[in-house]
Order: structure tokens, then sequence, then C-alpha cells
């Protein structure tokens, strides 16, 4: 049974996470609310979810997955669930805990993104809070981005089996998850991320290698793949970029 | 050998959520940053691990824990680990992708909580951004604590074995996490939480039966229990605090 994926229509967001690990394996996946509302699509696929009154394993907010009957949320349980099943997992229950630990400190990174732009509160808009966002994305630039990418970096660089991916010697679901944030954080920040290829190239080489695997390729030039927009996560408001003189 | 759990000294924060788990079980453990300078703690013995020339499986920030040579990072990613350890865990991968669910969605409010005296950089002493700090934490208080309380009271409810507790029929880390939070949140916002025992009263029910719990008594009143302060992620500041005269 393909796999159903929840999430927002319109952007890409925490969806976009778990659709390249499904992108990239090749999986059998329907995106729900993408869908014709006709064919049961649309927010009110999500809302029949998050309202039911019957379900026990309510999720909290999208991106949620249904296998079958069982509801996985939150983006590290699906990708923690999805792993072994889509060969995008290390073996061993070490490198496992290992990848998980990363993922999660991905969800930290795409949080404190997302607060660069929503700093008081999700439900006032960007214009409301720009007087916040402005020096909170200023030092999310200056001291959490470089914080974030180093460690990355380092970690990378000190893998036991080879610098190509971040756990084990071969693809998991982390490298996809940080193709995905650099890719973001180049949409958000052109001027902040301009020396990103010098300062972490072995990240860096991570990003391309991603991008040039098949099954992404073609996804990523497909229409599957929600252009970046001012409503997910990466959003490009130039007046919260780094200095354009420093860049 | 014993569990070592890596955490800033003096604070509950987010090592708590490790404490009590392994309180609960009664695990032997050491918590390594508390211990004297001279018996290798204090804050050198965090460093000694982050900025580790050598270590692969760097974290990236403290809570970790080292069981052995392995290093497990993230509040979710060692109560997942420890929890089949400790007999904290439900049975079975789908349970245990609920409990991890949950869990993460503690996380999720743990740092919008932390982020209502710090909205615009952890950096900053919470008196350099009190201004965004008021309409950051009057938000939270308004919509997200009841959008959070009442998810988790609508999911105890519906624990088909249930609604003693949150997954399934025995106790899990999950629920002593759930006490940390209404615990934490009761510290920090006492007027607003004052409705919250009429308004969640299942939850409710959980928090006190988990502060009966033998060894969290005995834990919760011995000097290991650092009490509240306003250095951790539950702060008693009153001017972020509710309404008086709605309370």
């Amino acid at each position: 049974m393909a796999y159903e994926l929840y999430y927002w229509p319109g952007l890409q967001g925490r969806g976009e996470f778990v659709r390249l690990a499904l992108e990239e394996a090749g999986a059998d996946y329907v995106d729900v609310a993408r869908l014709p509302k006709s064919e049961g699509g649309g927010v009110a696929a999500l809302r029949r979810v998050l309202d039911s009154p019957a379900e026990p394993h309510l999720p909290f907010a999208p991106p949620f997955l249904k296998d079958g009957d069982l509801i996985v949320p939150q983006v590290a349980g699906i990708l923690y669930y999805l792993g072994p099943r889509l060969g995008l997992a290390p073996q061993g229950e070490a490198a496992r805990t290992a990848a998980n630990g990363l993922q999660l400190t991905i969800a930290d990174l795409v949080a404190e993104v997302h607060d660069t732009h929503h700093p008081i509160a999700a439900s006032l808009a960007y214009e409301d809070q720009k007087g916040a966002a402005k020096p909170r994305a200023a030092a999310f630039l200056a001291e959490r981005l470089p914080k974030f990418m180093g460690y990355f970096e380092r970690v990378l660089t000190r893998n036991p089996r080879g610098a190509a991916w971040i756990v084990g010697d071969g693809l998991t679901y982390v490298d996809l998850s940080l193709f995905q944030v650099v890719e973001g954080l180049r949409y958000a920040f052109p001027r902040a991320m301009a020396p990103f290829s010098d300062r972490w190239p072995v990240l860096a080489r991570l990003h391309g290698a991603v991008a040039a695997r098949p099954n992404i390729a073609r996804y990523l030039a497909s229409d599957r793949r929600i252009p970046f927009n001012e409503t997910g996560i990466f959003r490009r408001y130039p007046e919260l970029d780094g200095d354009a003189r420093a860049a």
C-alpha cells in the first residue's frame, strides 16, 4: 500500500524533508493534500485527521505519514521510521542513534530559521513582526548559522567511513535533509550564504552530490517540487539577509 | 557501567527530562558536570566532549548521554534510546513510534517556552529582549499553551488502553516528560496556569500520579533536583505571565 504523506499544500515546508526521502527511494506515495479536492485532497484532508473525533494517535500538526493504519508524526519521527524501509538508514543501533541525533539537530535549525521571520507569533503576519524579525535574523546569521554549518562540516569531515556522507559510507535520509537545509538557506539568505562553499566545502560537496542523484535531479526538475516561496520555512526577505557590504 | 549524563550544571533545563527517566528507573548514572571540578566535573567536562578534536559522533549541544563509548545526543534521542533499557518504553514499534512523536511534540513545546523569554537571541540577556518577550509570551499563553495542553489532554483521554498514561497501559518516559512540562509551566506562569486542573483534568491527574511515584517523590525531595530558577527553560518573570485580572 502506498505511503500517505499529509502536509499543507502549496509549500515545501517541513514536508519537504519527507518528500526527498520518498523520492530518492522511488517509493510509492501519495501527497494527500495536494490531490484535487474532488479526490479528497486540500487542507480538508489534513483536518479530517487532525480533528478526528476517534483517532487515538492524533498528530499535533502536519507533516505526518500514514502507513496503513499507523500514523507517524514529526519529521524526525517519520524519517526514523521510513529510513530502514526505504534503504536510507545506516545499519545498526549506534549508527541509527547518531543519524537520529543529527536529524533532531536539523529540526532545531529549521525551527530557528522559521523564527527568523516569525519571532513573535506564528499567528501574526510577517509584516506585523518585522521589527523583531530583523534583530532575530541578524543574530541567527551572525551566531547560529555558522555554529550549525560548522558543526555539520566537522561531523562530516570526521566520519570514520569517509566524508562523502554524514553517517556511515552510504547515503542516508540525513544527507537528503542537509541538502534541503543548504538549498533553503541559499534561497532565503543569498548574501549571507555567498561564502558557503568556501567556508564549508565538505558540506557543499555533499549538497552537490545529493543534487546529482538521478532520482533527486528528476524530482527537482518535476512539478512535484514546489518552488520555494514566502509561505514556507525558508523565505527570501532581503531585509533579513546579511549585509550586502559584507558579502 | 553507569550512564553518564552531560548537561549544564546549575539548572534543570533540557537535562531534567533525562534525569527524571534515570531516577524513576533507579538507574546507575553520573551527572557528570555536577561533579566537583577536582573529579572532572563542571562545564569543562562538557567542553571536553563538545570540543574534542577526535570524537566522530560529536553532539551539537548538551544534554547528551554517554553509554560506554556511544554518545547519544538530543533529549528525544536519549529517551528513545534509554526507554527500552530502563523499562520506560511501550512494547512494539507502533507504540514506540507514537511515544517518539509525542516526545518530539514536547520538544517543540519546550523550545517555544524557551523563546518566550529569549525571542531574539540566546546570546542576549533577557533584559535586552524584554520588549519582544512580552508579545511573544502573550501569544504563547493565548494560543500555543492551550493548543498543546488540549492536544495532550485529547491524546490521553483517547488512549485505548486507558487514560492513566499517555501511551499503552503503563508509565513511559513520555509521562515523565509531561509531568516536567506541567511542573515547569506552573512555575513559570502561575497566573496563566491557575485554571490548569479545571481545563485539563486528565493531564492534571497524570501530573499528580507521576509526582506520587516513590522514586520520583524521593528524587524531587532530594538535592539532586535542582530548584527551578531563572537560568533554565521555565523562568518566572511576572511581567510575562498571564493577566492577573484574568486569572
